[in-house]
């Protein structure tokens, strides 16, 4: 494909997408597509023969569109939002044009740089304090990961990165029982196992109760284990339940702990002053993860990583081989030495479209009034006599049943579970569910920019209405 | 920014993309940045009201871009190449514009299945048998971390992942002194140590030494480690040096040992019949990677890890808590459980523009005339008197140097930092350095479908004629 066809081409693709944007909220949210069903119609073997970009763009839109679910429809309430935005998407198409490896500062200085700066742009956007320095990972999990193996190497000497886990080595890490599944996959990955990674109850907001937290850590080093890490939740992933990071900290300050904090959804919200309040305690964190691929209408991958000890970061994961050495080694940001890939893509494009297209009064509106919406609608679910909220709604995401008068626990569990996949069926919108100490509950979330009020009223309505016919 | 000031917007930068296109090859391969120069043009805050597109477009156009390392200019041959194409950056489009999580299969079904297929496709096309099922991965370092968890959990059966390391895990694996950086960075990741990375001496031909690999595997058994994994290099960075797959695998076979093979750039070669025959014995290997990120044309990222125990894997790496839950996990794959990260883009989409768009005779074609040019330039390097080639040349890219008769070792080393030094600072071309057995040399390598075999004429002469005014 020539440069001149791929002009003719990509103007085409405009007008579609940005039709589809215009248009994302008449698809149903999700498909009515069973296991299989896109397989089959694909064949079994590579074409030897180049075929026309028609062909293969008719494809995409009978057979691969409507397998897929609409991760920007306005309708779509489920899991956490992946946020984009038509500056973002701008950003994207720039980015994938210079097609460059951000790997190292020669690589691609300007990349560098600009992430640099836009990283520092996003800390002092957030109000976290100059001690911090901020990368862009590829997401929560690998953040976290790389937080973890910092406290694993700093509590270590840098023993294991060198040697390998000896005897000596028997660490704890503590998270709450609401804590993201990542926390547990980058133990097992770090090599210190599951069965050492304590998960500390919650109270009755679904937060670490600290108390718990304190009687693991002593009850720990009275058997010999090494209290390593603890990660708090800023927004849980059922509930976006806040852990309490002041005493949190406190703990860790005292037991020479690594603090953690992993605000991958919520951490966006950071950015309204006025909840910053509860995340009081932060500014004593080690590392803290935020993801603005979720909430902050930046494309995939764009995970905001901002941690204090920068050198450790880089003597954990940095490695330089021959054939990536230059003379500036000394004097530059390489990013590959922060983060697990070596392979990086120029994400700091799309940031600081983002960050300058709305400008942070922009960003603050929008979120606002995300959050404000999911408020009313809580206090709404909590009036009708027929619902109940489960959880406390902090933000922007709501956890509710359908809960009638005069029925059992197991009948209300059989309900809600017919209640989601009758309102998800209907293509109309999709919320997803999960469980608050052993509760069956949905949750619904409002963080996708195209979502309006009258979108989720719309789906309070169904719910209602669904819910009176089961 | 409404879809319609998109549309307009998108059309103008369409414009600029098919330009940059056509022209890339007019700009500097490399900047003439130093350290600094980008940084200090950026405000020190993000801005807190919106700006317009045309001003951020403009500082795209004037501050970022003469800042960039061009990666698809046709005279970039350093490093390995990111190449990518017209047909991939059409699917980076609208993969973007879809804006989907395919973490699970619920949450975009298309994406997992046309993954499913168009791996297939790739293992077909590269002639693996079919007990192997692929996936796509991050990054080489992504998929060389899983496959070095999978060997690790195999062999402490599972035991890792649930209660971390025990003194009775003494594990060893192996990789020759040319291996990649990754190696040594997923060994440390998985809590293994450094110190416990072999690395294996090589032959006059840079590949591994299979009879030290048996000596140091019978050592170690004899110390009381167990040898766990070898991770054999098809292709290494420095020179493309092949690993024996075949020996390797043998031993492999005979000590219960994990054989990953990194393949990470020249695998895409194996969509070559002829070049198969000197990957005798990759069927033995338990998991093999390679990139089309790097030299087919996929925009990264796109690393194609195939493994053959998928439930081995997906145990390892799979963990899935309530909030993701489906009735239909055990129909279905989700592939959030085959690596790292949770969060997945809609990767298989441009891998299917490619393969469709080319055909596999297309990528073929550009494949052989890349290899072919660079065996013609080995050939007028190593017939030049005062150059020498350093390594065998086996695919499309040659390690050389500046070697006039009566010079020293000292002498050749400091000319040759000078004539790369030189040759790079014209901004007419874009070479890399590496050392093999300590010599320093040049690397050439040219796998950018917009290179053509004048621009590695002019880069040979440019060469010649730098050389001559050392």
């Amino acid at each position: 494909m020539t440069p001149e066809s791929f002009r003719q081409h990509a103007h085409n693709l405009v007008d579609w997408m940005a039709d589809y944007l215009s248009n994302v909220g008449h698809y149903p949210v999700t498909p009515q597509t069973q296991p299989g069903d896109i397989l089959k119609q694909l064949p079994l073997h590579a074409p030897d023969m180049p075929e026309a970009f028609a062909a293969i763009f008719k494809d995409f839109e009978t057979q691969i569109l409507p397998g897929m679910t609409h991760w920007q429809h306005p309708d779509f309430f489920a899991y956490f939002p992946a946020s984009t935005s038509p500056p973002s998407l701008l950003a994207e198409m720039l980015m994938s044009s210079l097609g460059a490896q951000c790997m190292s500062w020669l690589t691609s200085p300007a990349a560098t740089e600009l992430e640099e700066r836009v990283m520092e742009w996003l800390r002092i956007a957030i109000g976290l304090p100059p001690d911090f320095t901020g990368v862009i990972q590829d997401s929560a999990s690998g953040a976290t990961l790389c937080a973890l193996l910092c406290a694993r190497e700093r509590a270590s000497k840098g023993q294991i990165n060198t040697a390998g886990f000896t005897a000596q080595q028997r660490f704890r890490v503590y998270a709450s029982t609401e804590a993201h599944a990542s926390i547990e996959k980058s133990v097992r990955i770090a090599g210190i196992g599951s069965d050492n990674l304590i998960k500390i109850p919650v109270d009755t907001h679904f937060a670490m109760n600290t108390a718990a937290l304190e009687r693991a850590i002593l009850s720990d080093k009275q058997q010999g284990y090494t209290p390593l890490c603890v990660v708090a939740a800023w927004g849980t992933t059922s509930s976006t339940a806040l852990d309490p990071l002041a005493p949190i900290a406190a703990l860790c300050k005292r037991h020479q702990m690594w603090l953690h904090v992993d605000a991958a959804y919520a951490g966006s919200a950071f950015i309204l002053p006025e909840h910053r309040e509860q995340a009081e305690g932060i500014e004593q964190a080690d590392s803290m993860v935020f993801n603005p691929h979720k909430w902050l209408m930046t494309h995939f991958d764009c995970s905001a990583y901002f941690v204090k000890d920068t050198e450790l970061l880089t003597r954990t994961l940095g490695l330089t081989p021959e054939y990536l050495k230059t003379d500036l080694d000394r004097e530059v940001n390489n990013y590959r030495d922060w983060g697990i890939p070596l392979g990086r893509r120029f994400r700091a494009l799309k940031l600081w479209f983002v960050l300058r297209s709305y400008g942070l009064s922009g960003l603050q509106k929008i979120l606002r009034e995300q959050i404000e919406w999911i408020q009313t609608l809580a206090k709404a679910i909590a009036q009708h006599t027929d619902f109940e909220v489960l959880a406390p709604v902090p933000l922007n995401l709501v956890c509710f049943r359908y809960a009638p008068p005069n029925t059992t626990e197991a009948e209300r569990e059989l309900l809600n579970q017919r209640l989601l996949a009758a309102v998800n069926a209907s293509g109309s919108m999709f919320i997803t569910h999960t469980r608050l100490k052993g509760v069956y509950s949905l949750r619904l979330v409002a963080g996708n920019p195209n979502t309006t009020q009258e979108n989720i009223s719309r789906a309070w309505h169904l719910i209602q209405a669904t819910a009176s016919t089961l």
